[in-house]
Formats: C-alpha cells, structure tokens, sequence
C-alpha cells in the first residue's frame, strides 16, 4: 500500500497512539489503513462413501485437485460462501452441514474454514475455475496431487474421523514449509 | 474506496471479466482491490466455575460487558489472536483450548471466533480499551449489559454446553436486528 484508498495522499507506516503494531497511515487525512488476514471457505461434498473433488484450471496449483473452497466475500455467511463456491468451481449444489475444520496460515495471512456437506445431485462438473470435477472413493483419493496443504490436512482428518465413526471439528495452525525456513 | 492503493489514480466500481460481484477497479493500473470479511477473535477465559468478562472502555458500546475480543492481526493464527486479545484487554494470560463459537455477521462483514480458555492465575486487569475486568459465575452475568448479540450467543451456548457436561463446537450466522429491517 502506497496511497491512501480514501483521499489519494501518500501513506506512511508507523505505529499510530495507542496501537503496538505498524500500519498504513495517511500523511495528509490522518486515516489508518489496517490490514487484516482473509477467510477461504469450503465444503467437502458426500455422496455416499465418495466425495467431491475438483482439478483446478487457474493457479495457483494449476493441474492440482482441491476440495471447493474461495475467498469469503462481504455480505454473506461462511456457510453460505462454502454453497456459492461449490456451485462456482464444481456446478453442484450442496446442504451445507457441519463445520470440519479451521486452519490458520499465518504466513499467507489466511484463514481456511471447511465445512461438510451433502450432495444434493449427480448434475455437476467443471465451473471457469476447473478443469474437471469428480467423485473420489478413500482409496483414490490422489494423495500427492492435492493443491494445499490445508486441504490434504482437512482431508486426512475426514477419512480418519469417518473410520472411526464420529466426526469432530479439528483446529489448527499449519507453518511455513520447512524447506522455506533454511536461509 | 476513491483512490487505488497501488498507483494513487481514481478506481471504479465495476464487474471485472470473469467475475460475478462489482469491485473496485483502478482506471490507470488495472489493480482489482477486493473487499472481504474481517475476522474478530475472543477467549472465555475460565477460573474454576467463574469466567473472565471486560467492561468496555471504548465504542462500540462503551461501558457494557464483553469477552475479550478484537480483530485478528496478519501473520498470527486464530488461537494467537484470543491469547494477545486476553492480554491486552485484561492483562490475563490464557492457554487456549477449544474451538466453540464459529459465528458470521454478514451484514457488517464479519466474521466472530470464540474458544475456551484457561485463565493461567488471578493477576489480571483492565488493559486501555476496558474500563475493569471480573470473574462472573454463571448467576451474576450481566445478561443485560452484555455488549454484542455474538458474545450473548456465545456465553448462552457455554452455560448450556456445561449444564450438559459436554462442550461442542457452535457455528451460526446472525441477522441484521429486526427493528433494523423496519424502513
């Protein structure tokens, strides 16, 4: 950030009164700019003992499979963001369901909310976003193609709540790789 | 938003190709600067049967009890979000635990976390933004006093969860006010 959204002026960082951390300030409106992480949303449809994935056509992770998900926009609610990407990047409509998992990513400012949920029909297939959209069974679940590592975490504990028979809601924090920590 | 943050010339409001939603577009650089929710984290902090409450000191709703609460910073997870807020609103050191409250406000674009906590000893008090900070059992929260309908919700589901011995996790979305809705 360089210009102040509101008048145009150039902004400053420093550390405002009664703040601790540094922010964008407006040298000549005075308005402080604060900048805050975004939330991804997503669903993990069922269909019986499958669920949906889809192959996604944009980067990053072109190539890659995914469960639905995108950036939460204004004016909706979580649940509601996870039913309008489904539709969006897989063309499915879902009963959005329980809340899965919450997982912060600090170093992208990210956090990744998945939700379950229901597929209300076969009469899906690929939005702009995707290149294909397909039901996967555990054991085809391509493991070493899928595009984030919040998604391969949300789906392992799916798959492990789902043996055991009782699904839970799982929080965590997931850090920089380790291979981006060596200097 | 007047004014690109990027290159400082005017933006517009308009649908970018691709894109379903109007978004502020700057007429010189092409940036597209997307709005999003903004996430609020907060803790109950819990001694015994007792939890921890703040009086505000500051607006929105100066005066009136609320957990501990702010907006979540970039580059901090969910769970690092409720401990700072503790500390800096009650000078209270926490060790974060559960996941409870998942709750939208779609119609001021956010979006409200709450865990369980435990207070880590009895030295705490009012940081800048609180007027003083107290251990209500269940029989003395200030039911009327209580500053935000998600912090309401929240402290309603906790007593019921406890009542019941078993804590879940709680995911909702709160509308706008009905006497808001009135033209």
């Amino acid at each position: 950030m360089k210009y102040c959204s509101d008048c145009g002026a150039s902004v400053t960082l420093r550390i405002p009164p009664g703040d601790t951390l540094p922010r964008h300030v407006c040298a000549s409106c005075g308005t402080i700019h604060y900048q805050n992480p975004k939330i991804v949303v997503g669903a993990i449809p069922e269909w019986g003992e499958r669920i949906l994935l889809c192959r996604r056509a944009i980067e990053p992770r072109h190539g890659f499979w995914t469960l639905p998900a995108g950036f939460m926009e204004n004016a909706e609610s979580t649940a509601e963001a996870a039913a309008r990407e489904t539709l969006e990047e897989a063309c499915a409509r879902i009963e959005v369901g329980d809340l899965f998992t919450l997982i912060s990513v600090p170093h992208i400012n990210q956090v990744h909310i998945v939700y379950r949920a229901t597929l209300l029909d076969l009469d899906f297939g690929p939005g702009e976003e995707s290149l294909e959209v397909a039901l996967f069974e555990e054991k085809d679940i391509p493991w070493d193609d899928i595009a984030f590592r919040t998604i391969a975490l949300t789906l392992r504990h799916y798959f492990e709540d789902r043996r055991r028979g009782s699904f839970g809601t799982h929080n965590a924090s997931i850090a920089l790789p380790p291979a981006a920590t060596v200097p």
